[in-house]
């Protein structure tokens, strides 16, 4: 008999739901045992995603269709849309309150029930579960992860930006109210779903911005840099999209504070993450390249200068599915399952 | 005999040589008499850049064996590296001061010689040469350019930064001290010389900043900018590289003066440039795409508003080897030599 | 007045309705004074495809709200779906016989009312009108074109492979039996509607074959090589989706007939090709690139000796939307309009 | 005290040395103890590829500078340029006599010292080795590695080739002189050197064939496809450089020996490799893309039905740094050094 732990993955046919399946398949605590795809119920993860296909994993089901209360699944990963995912774990739970989850969609990640109103456009359908929620970047809230039910795995683009700026906005290296924060992302970032604007043809060698002043992640965004700071904080923020397949880069203009300079504020970040698995600070005056951290868990930060003084410019990337989405996601079921956190997702970037 | 003015380009090799030959051998009143190429000399034109083999284009010779007081030339073209472009538009204009002369090269684009020993690393060779030049942006110059004999085309960054913000700035409409660009430019930008960072395997699926703090375009936007502003001002500028051919992107941030509105910033420049046919100012809040200017002329300018109050976010983006250069340099020339502006260059931007 | 031909895009929302506005607006003998795109009707050309927001062109209309009989269209292009197109010009050419209508799809293309209904599975519904349709390979059928009404515009597949093999069948130089295509397109081959298989991130960064064994461009293929034979020709056609925007590229196994080598078939080519605008035949043993057509109207094609005594590989390239689609409709409307040929479509391909 | 074999990698800063690393990294059962790099000594493997940065590795010597006896290697990989691995590995293993070698160069691959001669243009240096070396392709040669020391790691055009087509010819259930292999690769297979025509602007949204009728990889394809087929079999084969960086492709046409349909072929293939865990048969009339396998260590293979009776077309992919090169290597190191055949290269493909 396993002793391994079972795991299912709601929404298994998006990208984020292949890219947890690629992680477990080789974790060795871990068995698949649940993997739902209303729309594809029925057909093989190998049919949806043939890289799988010479690997045995559960046929796809619909949600509907599992009893929870039988299941008795250890932690579940949920990568259904946001709204839905609010009614579902709250039958989950309900049923199965012993089950941790692991959430990737956007409705645990907002402690104020107006925040996610206002930027949702609904009111939240689980606020008491939303109590209980912990906001899954490890680097910055470990220990309530450790002791946390449901677990709400942060946004790509958030934590790219959270990680380099949450340090610095603690110590109060930078002023607040001139952050700009340019931020790019790889096509996987917009999902699966068949839409005009998505075809290859329309995306291929071309580059441009969207949701300029508007995008749903600067509720987050907010909600951390104020509580770093300890006052509100409100950051420029402009995402755009990359013609490639993986990818959030962010580049970070800021000013440091009573006299701090870039390498002041470099020098926070190193001590912040020396010890860190998946943070690496490059050496000052160098950035990052986003295909570096391509498919691996990590973050590469690097801290420069700007010409004028007391400004610098600090560049951010991650991989928007793993760190920035699965592999983040393992990283937090590693930790509340009580295994070494770095189980599974220890591969190096593959580049080129 | 043929009235077509007679056309020479040096330095054919490149790729903003061959965007002048896409654009010259259409044009209808101008004849390609010369191409030369150093390393390539004797080599015809099509076996250096094959889509020219089916038409008949004078082959590839080396500067040296130009006869420069015979040719005749009525406007060349200079698509060489810095510095040695001063000592050969020297020879050039010496030996046929009537010739006009369009420079893509950085060597004529800062007028003051302290700046580019600074920027350049050595003393500027051509001085007596560099008080006749004229800043090549027609938008900005056009009135000047009609009647110089030297024009310095200027860099793809540049145009791309200038176009929106030099009239903004002249109708004091921005705060001078908090502008940040966040600039990106396809690979062509970079030319076609064999680097490792420019492989394909080094670029594709991947982005990266680079001259962070110290990139040398910005010793021209100091120039323009403070020229526009009536004062110094120094911004924030970082160049990035996409993992596509063409296309020159750049994000603005500004803050508007004296209670100057995102909304006031786009009538400015929607004045500005309303008569203008290479410069289209999209409604307000819509922002551009680079695929949408590949291949043209046009420069595709939006700007919205910040969710900040009191900035702005702009968005500029051209086609860095037409617009950002080698179309730039027809449109001078068909102002020196009394063409309509548009011949040969109204071609609509090809995408898909 | 004007005095330029009056012309109509039926279905100017997808990729070649965009590449046909491209080539017309600078054309100078037409107007664009129709475009129809029925899910668009209202909007403009520039909301659907921003690169025309700067030029003046009619807005969309739906089909249905055209006039046929009023409206005085000199010509039409037809880029509809299949079997649409049939009861569509059925109606134009019933209320305005004197039209004249270059169809890109693929619904007049085969002369063979069974041959249409095996591979389209359905009956034609204007057996009439196919009666009068030429196929509209210019190259191939240039007399009839030139008295035609309606023309058929070849698929892009099938051009890429008939210019090639067509003038070898004819001359008896290659066997039947044993002639191998292999294809690979560029994705803008595959149209603009959305579907998941087209999205960027499941086509970038990888390759694939599709319809092996059954893509309906063979039978358009059977159709012209067999008349060309003289006797029925079968071939093995096998169709592959490239990560790149643009391009058709064949490679074409052959063996000679009677000891003709490779080098007695290039020479047939060049025979056949040597004062064609739009066709060139590199110099033996060198073959084509597909980036070095993109955006023109031209064909590269390449023949170089198997290392198989008596056999032959023939590589050929096009762009898919120019001389695969939109170039080659142009350069039939300067035909049947009696214009130059090479008129408006004589612009060198983008590289890079 | 590690029990971990200690292995080294010759050549470690090129694109296969990187491959190898990124594997090695997490093999439960190795140590990366020796990394050579004559150009980049002295540098940190971080350096060369920045991926490698928050790992701890050893940092790049030059081959000189190694003592082969004192080493103490249990195994090396040589990924260094042809001609110069022959010296090479002469030296080593004149001192070091009991380590083991996998050479993923074409040095030892070629079992007749004409065809070595004749294809790369020399003699071969090292024949006394060459008697030795073992064709590296497990799924063939499984037995004679094991017991091998010199290894020669296969061509990744080749591997995909002959996994296909070995056994189809050792079953005689296919016609020998009429086999057409239309072969693409992504660009790593090119290397890492700069040239120009390997730019990213060179090669972005292009395809070209390259090569045309003598590649040195037909070299290898004759003498394992003769060898198997127990007469000599020369097959026509024309490499292709595809836009994107992983991948080789191989559409391959042959034609059914005494009355074999494309069904029994691929029940042929079907039964070859039921148990092979590196090779996955499609169902009938399937055919995979390259992107499944990206960065796996799986080959994937189609049979459908050619429409001309009696012919099949077999469509065969792979990585071609992974099972095309690195991952054959380390799948090659497991088995002479013992381990599990799967151990450190059972990683699920990275889609997308």
């Amino acid at each position: 008999m396993s002793t391994k732990k079972k795991i299912g993955i709601l929404g298994a046919s998006g990208y984020t739901g292949a890219e947890l399946v690629r992680l477990l398949l080789r974790h060795p605590k871990v068995d698949l045992v649940l993997l739902t795809a209303d729309r594809r119920a029925g057909q093989a993860m190998g049919d949806v995603f043939p890289q799988f296909a010479p690997y045995e994993l559960p046929t796809l089901v619909s949600i509907d269709s599992v009893d929870w209360t039988t299941i008795g699944l250890d932690l579940v990963f949920c990568a259904l849309p946001h709204a839905t995912t609010q009614k579902v774990l709250q039958e989950v739970l309900a049923k199965a309150p012993e089950t941790k989850v692991v959430d990737l969609s956007a409705d645990f990640r907002l402690e104020d029930a107006a925040a996610y109103a206002k930027w949702y456009g609904h009111e939240h359908h689980a606020l008491e579960l939303q109590k209980e929620a912990v906001y899954g970047l490890v680097e910055i809230y470990r220990r309530d992860i450790k002791k946390a039910r449901l677990i709400a795995n942060p946004g790509c683009y958030t934590s790219c930006a959270i990680l380099p700026l949450v340090p610095l906005l603690k110590a109060r290296a930078i002023e607040t109210d001139e952050i700009v924060i340019d931020a790019k992302s790889g096509m996987t970032g917009a999902g699966r779903s068949a839409k005009e604007e998505m075809l290859f043809s329309e995306v291929s060698e071309g580059f441009n911005a969207y949701g300029v002043g508007h995008h749903r992640h600067m509720a987050e965004l907010d909600q951390e840099f104020s509580k770093a700071a300890g006052k509100e904080v409100v950051v420029s923020f402009t995402p755009h999209l990359l013609p490639q397949n993986r990818g959030i880069f962010s580049t970070i203009y800021v000013r440091g504070r009573r006299g701090k300079t870039a390498q002041d504020l470099h020098e926070v970040l190193v001590k912040q993450y020396e010890k860190e698995p998946f943070v690496h600070i490059l050496p000052f005056g160098k950035t990052p390249h986003s295909r570096h951290v391509r498919g691996s868990n990590m973050t590469f930060i690097g801290v420069a200068a700007d010409r004028i003084p007391g400004r610098a410019i600090i560049v951010s990337t991650l991989d928007n599915l793993t760190k920035g989405a699965s592999g983040q996601a393992v990283q937090n079921m590693n930790l509340v399952l009580g295994f070494a956190e770095t189980l599974g997702i220890d591969q190096p970037a593959m580049f080129p």
